[in-house]
């Protein structure tokens, strides 16, 4: 029993790991799509969606038969919980990879906007969170999981000098409110991918020692009540 | 045993259905709020988002006590596992409530532009379909769960409406580009509502029967391929 239980632990755990690639991989994708306006990468991403989407769902069954045939306990069962949470962020991570690509194809032939520069930089940062919220679950690193927390801040800090760049572009010249607003939209969802990497890592913490991080006082991402942004950020 | 695992179950049930209670109160409040542009109701909504906060962990420490101790197995077991899926979307319900009345006080103060008509009629169809997906859940509703997923494109319908109404407001005069931002960020929002009853009934479905209606296709309910919408939708 308890080899069965150990087993399929590790299955669960391969399973989570060969999600978590793919979804890396895509978010990847769709940053390089973004950058180099390449919409064959951008569509690439788009149709690279449906095998993240099925294996949330094979991975909530395992989930399931492992809790009604092996009765795991204390940790085992923390970590189950957890691969069931996590499997929601890994989904939706793929899903903004997916909403990257769809809004890059919108900027196709339009000029280029100043502020792009720092959205680069966003992802690179959310980029990062987001592999090592997944390195901090697999490997249960609570350390690692709580700096990831902490660079969130660092993203929405960018992400408002991004909003206000734009803003202030469409104002001066309203010809670039299409662009602008793809753009505001894009690094939205860059701004997100850190969001999730945040989660992630706030389960670690939370299902690993029982001690909670989460909701340490934002409650919109995007939006925190302290930070000084006129007109409001994305 | 029996008997302590039902007494648990509907324990459970009853800390859901109260959580279910406060998120639904502080959307109306901040639906209310939106339409009356009441700073007062928006910080209510604002200083309200703790105790749903706070309702999740314990729900997470409920469902884990739950498993550990009573071994539900089959439809048990699945209402379990919901649970835990549930408690997320509830949480982040509760946060867009937060976010409306935020964006809300952004608002006070500006002329208002046409277009926040239509997002009343937004508000009150996402609210429905949160209220539906809710009661699928406690009462097992498969048809009731179907039923709401089915009126989500109705409202991504009159989201992509409202953005380009917001739009062509700033292409024409960029002095209304602030509000309407912020109008898009609400609209967003609320349509943010619905995709969470959305998620929530297809748990439903999928919990109940083990049979899926999760990813039919649509996986950025902000902007699905197939919408005719130039310039692209928030």
């Amino acid at each position: 029993m308890e080899t069965h239980l150990q087993q399929q632990l590790e299955d669960l755990k391969s399973a989570l790991l060969r999600m978590a690639a793919l979804v890396e991989e895509q978010i990847a994708r769709s940053i390089t799509a973004m950058m180099e306006r390449d919409v064959e990468l951008c569509d690439q991403v788009i149709r690279g969606d449906q095998p993240i989407d099925a294996m949330e769902l094979e991975i909530d069954d395992q989930c399931i038969r492992l809790l009604a045939l092996q009765h795991p306990i204390a940790r085992d069962l923390r970590f189950v919980a957890a691969s069931m949470k996590i499997t929601i962020d890994l989904e939706r991570l793929g899903d903004i990879a997916v909403n990257i690509a769809k809004k890059t194809k919108r900027l196709v032939g339009m000029p280029l906007l100043k502020p792009i520069v720092d959205i680069p930089r966003m992802a690179e940062m959310s980029q990062s969170m987001v592999k090592d919220s997944l390195n901090a679950f697999v490997r249960g690193d609570e350390q690692l999981a709580v700096d990831v927390c902490v660079r969130d801040e660092a993203v929405n800090q960018l992400q408002d000098q991004v909003f206000q760049d734009l803003v202030t572009a469409m104002v001066e010249d309203s010809a670039t409110v299409p662009q602008a607003l793809q753009l505001i939209f894009i690094s939205r969802h860059v701004e997100r991918l850190a969001d999730h990497a945040t989660n992630i890592a706030e389960g670690v913490v939370y299902f690993s020692e029982g001690r909670v991080i989460k909701h340490h006082g934002n409650d919109d991402p995007n939006q925190p009540p302290n930070r000084p942004v006129s007109g409001g950020p994305a």
